[in-house]
């Protein structure tokens, strides 16, 4: 098929060194594309109001197992990592467009299990579904959903927005996704090998949440818009911590210090990790999925911020020569590398 | 994995059919969605200015067989039929967002040849690639094109607004997709069965080109702001004239007499099909594919447009009650039926 003498395999790239190489030559033609590729979603001009747009494709085998997600947790969570680009832009998310392959081992009943979580992400984010393609596959689940949302051009937040000093935040908590997952996939081998026995999950459930029914953090957005904190820089982490970070230190060029110790880790969370001889902070680190938000804000908001309860402080902004460090609860600094999720690597 | 009782086949359902199930539970929540589900693409508003937002999902084996199919030429077409919706809005199509699943047998130099075609489109349509998203698959390529467009309000174009009388009118030729195909599909056997004989497609550029590389009508749409003819309904023709005037007239709740006569299909198209056995009448009725523009002007548009060399008049629109009619060229009268490509119905 293909005739090229050279040939180069994609997963010497990666995921972003694939995006990087491919979308380098993306020229913006019109003038009111304020953002194209490059953040958590592009940025649209329309008569000064900005639209933001953001997709994401899900693929059954790559991004989910149906051994153990319900499909209508899989219809939720394709909204939620969607919404979740959009919150990271401190934006309003409110469309949504849902395209399906479904192949024909999935009779309609499936289909309408999948809507009725994707009707239920929308009803509780406020979300219109306005349109998509349905067609059939040869083999699988394919789900790619592109989200809309809007914002002022004041209120949006880049990734490149982050100054030497400023506090870098995250919500919630990290790492939980990527250990129920482990959970989930222990509990399936067991199940291959005898059906017989049933899945023990028994007082997991907010890690098995964590990976099949993430929320995006549409309420931390409001929350920073209700006490009058602008973030400097945000991105929602889908990656892990670290490659999350990482992007906004480079897209800033800016340096930054991570504490291990104040990196938010939930007992679960870190009890399920020891068990599977995980690194709790590893999983945060590079784990991914916890669609919670990564920020920075100037150190004058603190004030306003340190009340918050899902809000915690992790480090702050340097400049670019002082590296991207992580200070370990010995006191050791480590240099972050990036070891996230990458769709590339992982399934070869 | 389903322990419903109760199974449907989704193929019973068919494309439409299953859309509409689906989506009869869409509720619309934001002021700003002026239209969801059920046109070319969702209008949303932003700030007076109207976004248009149109998705199509292309699946190896499904829409496309890499067999005969060059890559460049896929990119190329995933983004026309994308264009073609907004331009059947009579929008300005203005920004993509591409997302790609790739399995491991497609080298980089695969995907950079589907980008160039990406490249291609949109340098020649004037359009910004602004986002997307890449991963792997875990068999044959998947791609998911997102279209904006934007227009005035007052020039857009939906599928419900004919009206008794009016002229209906197709751009350009119908029909010569699906016999390229034809003729397509028949050389990849031959090879198959011999692949020392070298495919025969001496002479067949032009129905070849327009299954492998459709251009979307942005001309045609120039063409009639230029002559200041806004059509009263408007739609593309990707499933077959058939299916898309039934979608007019139930839309508009209309009914219509066709012409075979006056239905415009290009020599070669004709001749080909003569050899496949095939009716042309019914290769532009059903083929699909063709990314033509089928749309209603009010008769009082006629002189404006009687000298347009790349549009046909085909018909005009009746009242409802007076049925979906073609008239052949023995001047009987058939019922209209869709029977449009189907990406259920066909491959199962």
């Amino acid at each position: 098929m293909f005739e090229n003498t050279e040939k180069t395999n994609i997963e010497s790239l990666g995921e972003f060194g694939l995006i990087n190489h491919l979308t380098k030559r993306a020229e913006i033609r019109h003038k009111n594309t304020l953002k194209g590729v490059g953040d958590d979603a592009a940025v649209i001009d329309f008569a000064g109001k900005r639209a933001l747009v953001s997709t994401d494709m899900l693929l059954e085998g790559i991004h989910f197992d149906l051994a153990y997600t319900p499909l209508k947790h899989l219809g939720y969570k394709a909204i939620q990592v969607n919404l979740s680009d959009i919150y990271a832009m401190n934006g309003i998310a409110s469309q949504v467009l849902v395209s399906l392959g479904i192949s024909s081992k999935f009779p309609l009943e499936a289909v309408e299990e999948l809507y009725k979580g994707i009707y239920l992400a929308c009803e509780k984010y406020d979300i219109d579904l306005v349109g998509g393609d349905t067609t059939s596959s040869l083999q699988g689940l394919v789900i790619s959903v592109t989200a809309l949302g809007y914002a002022d051009e004041k209120d949006i937040v880049y990734r490149n927005g982050a100054e030497e000093g400023d506090l870098i935040c995250v919500s919630g908590d990290l790492g939980g996704a990527y250990v129920g997952l482990q959970l989930l996939e222990r509990e399936k081998l067991v199940y291959l090998e005898n059906p017989n026995i049933q899945p023990d999950l028994e007082g997991k459930d907010y890690i098995v949440e964590r990976q099949l029914k993430p929320e995006a953090r549409k309420d931390v957005v409001q929350l920073l818009k209700d006490i009058g904190v602008k973030p400097t820089a945000m991105i929602d982490i889908s990656d892990g911590l670290a490659s999350e970070i990482l992007h906004i230190c480079k897209q800033s060029d800016k340096g930054c210090n991570l504490y291990e110790d104040k990196i938010p880790i939930d007992p679960m969370t870190y009890q399920t990790a020891r068990q599977f001889n995980l690194d709790p902070t590893v999983c945060a680190l590079s784990g991914g999925e916890d669609y919670e938000l990564l920020f920075t804000i100037k150190q004058a908001d603190y004030e306003k911020m340190k009340n918050l309860a899902d809000v915690s402080f992790i480090g702050y902004i340097t400049e670019s020569s002082a590296g991207r460090n992580l200070v370990t609860k010995s006191g050791a600094v480590h240099e972050i590398t990036a070891q996230g999720w990458n769709a590339f690597k992982k399934n070869d």
